[in-house]
């Protein structure tokens, strides 16, 4: 009958004390009022439902987000928690023993008071106070869930840009960057949402999702580009640049949703992918190293479902039934049972049975064998190193493995398919469905195989479950980036993480903006980026921005060749306005493709030191006589946000603009048809050709049941053709689909179109001869 | 000529403040007493030698660490701070102009006045409070560095064990952990000092070791074991339970040191490692899986400099000497440049030109053939995978690699020599010696190929700079742990990092113990622990803990074959005190084998259910006879620390007693003598007998200038000789050497006693069938 509070709380103490509560008969509701790091949503849900008093903790953490009810609780009185309980419990309270966790102070007694004129009896409970860590006071989270769907108030970190711009390493250790729960708290994250790891970077918990899942998304845009040159055309530092223009400087919350790179091209050939210039993430080398894991955890993922593969092979082909029927069911404590992976297998083979000793000799026998027809495995191994002698292996050749060798490969570890499946998941339990999805062989009956067949689904979601937290890290100018999923863009779809995209659009609220990037041109990764991503996430952007240079033009003009690492000749160095007005065929092509989608198209120029200010207009207004929205010179290279800021303002006003978006195909069409459309309505193509093997794959995935799917190109991104060296608007070519592969976890079809390289080499010098560690200052050199 | 304090600084707020203030000529020295966020070497260390007046901040901050001035500035005073200024800097402090940053406060006033009268002017700055955060006062940091060497304040977690004991995973769910960042306050750690990543794991910075540099340290225990059955004595539940006894129960500071466990393992055949039943590292998964990442580092750190192994090779192949040299030295703007790298190169190579215009033809080809003979190669790729088909694979059958196909194979990472580099390295310098004197190769005169000389150990180091740091952890009870290392027990040493040992030993000050565990039996773990750990480390230790089961000793005394998945036979589930009493002889073995060290023993006996008290008797006794420094029975599984009370006891009268610590031979001896010494004085052997290559090898290894390191056998663990089937003490015995290698980045030549495993393999039924994750909670299911 005595009623008490508790100064303040700390997380697990509270957890495993609730938990204790949950049980005992004689505590029939729980209030809790918890202190700031305490009071949230993972507590609130340790209360079972039974003892939570008529939802009243829902009904508290519900309104107190939506901050419908702070006037009356910020700071908590007795009579607004009083209110609360009258409101929603009052029927049920008569005769109940409600426990009391809260900030202590006068409240408690006349809430006590007011509780047993309620006829409630309040219970005591002794706390460990000397285990009690955390102390900040409730209002400072009732603030934070308050302002949600507010401007932030965001504490932008300033630059002075300097000509000549120094080297992307230079600048990004030039700014200090601010630690990132400073972060996480200015754009509203909760203590508990957040997983900090060191200094600059935090893994964002999913449960953000649900708590705002009533909050309205923000503004959608996407970043792609015109066909490039091989030394790509700024699209990064564009996103970069245009968020620190809208959140540094419109003071417009933004954010930046990238791609995480490889690790093999930072030490191979093409450097570091954390923007350029004024417009980075950074730590530069954090993002650019192995940042929170996840590229580790996908190949761990992948490689453990490969060397399932080939030791379950040799196991069945070594192996009795019964022999292998009892190291699969084995005899633990006198008897045998199935796993849950297991009886799922056995439901699929249509057998009902709960008791191992009951299987017949034939049902055994289905049980056990996957017999994997080793010629159709499509699983490969990968690693997250440039190395080109992995392109084509023979495995299996010690004696241990009794002669079973096969020729493979590995590819890239971005190239993996559990890459392309972390990008396009919504959720853990559909991560966990889409992995045990993967189609990794056929059986010699030409049925898929699994992996689920392998048992493994459940150890690849246990390797993945951290890896599908994006990771929080900062622009130059402080403003927040989700860095999440960085999937091959020819044999995938090249594009960044759904479910960072959607974090983000809760978190800058209604008017806020999310920009992310589609690799290659608009032809590739935007193309994709509909079709499958925004199939799989259900968003629908507001506005497209499509990079264009002047060099790139003038490429496409009819310049000559570009090529990594030669000086660029004089015509891309001095005005040419005959080869940029002549260039701009591609641009237009690019603006009408996306068109086609219905989604209104901003052109942003990425100026360089070398165009004149001619070349500069004369592709703005070619670009708007072509049907964008608005097409603006960009300079945050040299300038960061400030240079980017009529770009914002154009990608503002755009996207108040009617959207009209849809998909390019029905996914119920053949997936013939599918890449037909593709071809024709995009790359300009005039039919397709398909080889045998690709006729024979398409029919045998159909049969299978998998032509509803989406389709995922694997073509060159240097040509709106097939050609690379095909620039401006290729015509009249027929587009030919050399084979024809599928993600089903992922949940796509591949066509090939020409050869697609999975695994990069190293040249003659890589990067590497150029990276140090300064062991005395621990700072990282070499990176670009 | 006004003073100035602030409230509360932040960090990366104030190292660039001090930066501008470092360049201010108006300003003549600085005084910093900040909020214990930033009260850091890191700010101490950005204030410019000049700007410190003589020393001040240098000697605030060591003086307060050893805590001798602590009585009078804790809280904080004008005058002692004042007495400070005089003692130290009184003859250059009239006329200056110093700025005083600081706790607010009547300390402020008086401190200014008494500065003026000094004749020091104090000068205002103007700090955006708006962006200051963090809000802790500096007594509280003055506390954490004057306990250092006291009896830490930990808030240990309680148990109420269980029986029967719950399965592992049970037992670490049912424990909520300390979040991580609270335990390292506990232990003395500054903010500054800890990476943290999620709530239960933070990597600790090594810049700890420089600021306790003059703190004494610890005792150091090593728990070692005698020869062990397949399923392992318990040795790493001895270790942890002994923490758990000796911190939790005892009040003694207290830390293990333990190896991160493969996560090949972990999906294969053995399950976890984080200890087990109620002695255990939590959150269990957390340690079995990814932890920090330090395994992943190792996997691209090794595999890109396999990859540069191959890539060179072959570029070499296809290319003229002025082609390589021509993209070795590239063209940039004009100029060809070495890179850092490169000219270490040519000074090895004994060209000290600096311009690369004038190289001669000749000194090109020195400069950019490495010639690596590619049948010598022994460096090899890793996964963290039990992938059996990788064994022996034939790489390099692309066309793209034109016929240069070579066979190799793939060994799990923690054979990498790159982690037993980890394990003994002492500093970040260090460790990027070791990397670059790695031989991958003799070129085809005969002499050593480098990882310097392929141009990548800089790229090595980047990608090892954050694996240098250990991982703290904690153990169920709330005691510290850290996790770091864990090279191979057989090809590698098998022990922990050098550096955990030397951070644990620091932070437990003087009267504490640091505890931690060598692979395998005495025979193998600790041998190398003394012989190559201790002898990088110039650590000595206190005690040997040597763990046995009555179980183990029946095998040795004559029971029946122990193997891993087969029900024991009752021999081993009945009291036979005939077979335990004839076993003791593999006991008392192990038992001199320490004492050849010179260090204590202290036996270790972890009782099983099935022990009868007249069996646990006779082991106590027979060790106490044999020389044992006491013997006792544990409890740890089942009791957690309270049943290893009389064990952490033993050990801390048996740390008082004298220590003759000396290394079983002198380095200076040839390769051949040393092995022999190992073979006869350890495991009993009458003689060696060395294979012709091994012979060949050891010559080779001489010539080349590696014949004074020290050697790591690679033998079996189950026997003290070379045949798994011996137990007990087998005699007589001639050890065959078949082959011998080395590790030259890490440091030691490692002599093969038979074949060697460096592969596992996934058994028919992995224990990836029962791991699972359930999307709702979040929880990891399975996992042992």
């Amino acid at each position: 009958m005595t009623a008490l509070s508790v100064d303040c709380l700390n997380l697990w103490i509270v957890i495993g004390e609730i938990e204790k509560l949950n049980e005992d008969p004689r505590i029939h509701g729980l209030l809790l009022r918890l202190c700031r790091e305490s009071y949230t949503s993972k507590i609130l849900n340790a209360v079972k439902p039974e003892k939570d008093v008529n939802g009243i903790t829902d009904f508290n953490l519900a309104r107190l987000v939506h901050g419908d009810i702070c006037e009356c609780v910020v700071p908590p009185t007795a009579r607004a928690v009083i209110k609360l309980l009258e409101k929603q419990a009052c029927t049920t309270l008569d005769g109940k023993k409600i426990l009391l966790l809260g900030v202590q102070g006068p409240l408690e007694v006349s809430l006590q008071c007011l509780l047993q004129r309620k006829g409630v009896m309040t219970m005591s409970l002794s706390w460990n106070m000397k285990q009690l860590q955390t102390m900040v006071n409730i209002s400072s989270e009732l603030q934070i869930a308050a302002q949600q769907s507010k401007e932030w108030n965001l504490s932008c970190l300033s630059l002075q840009p300097i000509s000549p711009v120094p080297s992307d390493i230079e600048i990004s250790r030039g700014q200090a960057p601010k630690p990132i729960h400073i972060l996480a708290k200015e754009i509203g994250l909760l203590t508990e949402e957040i997983e900090i790891y060191g200094q600059t970077k935090a893994k964002v918990r999913l449960s953000l999702l649900e708590r705002l899942k009533d909050q309205p998304d923000g503004k959608y845009v996407l970043v792609a580009g015109i066909t490039p040159t091989p030394l790509g055309e700024g699209k990064s530092t564009v996103t970069i640049g245009l968020v620190q223009a809208l959140t540094a400087h419109l003071k417009i919350n933004s954010f930046a949703c990238l791609r995480q790179p490889s690790q093999g091209p930072t030490f191979g050939v093409k450097g570091g992918a954390a923007g350029g210039g004024y417009s980075q993430v950074i730590p530069m080398e954090e993002f650019n190293l192995h940042l929170t894991g996840d590229i580790h955890a996908i190949t761990a993922a992948n490689n453990l479902l490969a060397a399932a593969i080939d030791a379950r092979t040799l196991h069945e082909n070594t192996q009795s039934d019964k022999a292998l029927y009892n190291r699969l069911v084995p005899l633990v404590h006198g008897e045998r049972k199935f796993s849950a992976i297991q009886l799922a297998r056995m439901k699929r083979l249509g057998i009902t049975k709960m008791d191992p000793k009951t299987l017949t000799a034939d049902e055994i026998n289905k049980f056990v064998r996957l017999d994997i027809d080793t010629s159709t495995i499509t699983w490969q191994r990968v690693v997250d190193t440039n190395d080109r002698f992995l392109r084509k292996i023979t495995i299996g050749q010690a004696n241990t493995e009794k002669g079973f060798s096969r020729q493979t490969q590995f590819d890239i570890a971005v190239a993996s398919e559990i890459m392309a499946i972390l990008a396009l998941t919504s959720s853990l339990s559909d991560m966990k469905e889409r992995l045990g999805k993967i189609v990794i062989a056929n059986n010699t009956k030409g049925q898929p195989v699994t992996a689920e067949d392998l048992g493994v689904t459940g150890a690849l979601a246990v390797l993945m479950k951290d890896a599908i937290k994006p990771t929080l890290m900062q622009t130059l100018e402080g403003t927040p980036v989700f860095v999440h999923a960085g999937p091959f863009a020819n044999i995938a779809h090249g594009n960044s993480s759904v479910l960072a995209d959607k974090l983000a659009l809760k978190l800058v609220g209604k008017e806020g903006f999310v920009v992310t990037e589609a690799g290659f041109g608009a032809d590739i990764g935007m193309e994709k980026f509909f079709n499958i991503k925004c199939r799989a996430s259900g968003l629908i952007p507001n506005v497209v921005v499509l990079v264009a240079t002047v060099r790139a033009l003038k490429m496409h003009g009819g310049g000559p060749n570009v090529i990594a690492g030669v000086p660029l000749k004089k015509e891309y160095t001095e005005e040419n306005l005959k080869l940029v007005s002549d260039g701009c065929s591609n641009l237009l092509k690019q603006i009408q493709i996306t068109q086609q989608f219905g989604v209104p198209v901003v052109l942003a120029l990425n100026v360089f030191r070398t165009d004149s200010p001619a070349e500069i207009n004369l592709v703005c207004e070619i670009a708007k006589q072509s049907g964008a929205f608005d097409a603006v010179p960009c300079r945050h290279w040299s300038e960061g946000g400030r240079g980017t800021m009529e770009l914002a303002e154009a990608v503002r006003k755009a996207a108040n603009q009617q959207n009209n978006f849809r998909y390019l195909y029905d996914l119920e069409l053949p997936i013939v048809e599918k890449i037909r459309i593709i071809a024709q309505k995009i790359y300009g193509a005039q039919d397709i050709e398909l080889s045998p093997a690709a006729q024979s794959q398409i029919n045998c995935y159909t049969q299978q049941g998998f032509g509803n799917l989406p389709i995922c190109m694997a073509k060159t991104h240097l040509s709106l053709s097939h050609m690379p060296e095909k620039k401006g608007v290729p015509t009249g070519f027929v587009l030919p689909i050399s084979d024809v592969r599928a993600s089903i976890g992922a949940g796509f079809i591949y066509p090939l179109v020409g050869t697609m390289t999975t695994m990069p080499g190293l040249p003659t010098r890589p990067c590497f001869y150029d990276i140090d560690l300064d062991p005395d200052t621990e700072q990282v050199k070499g990176l670009f």
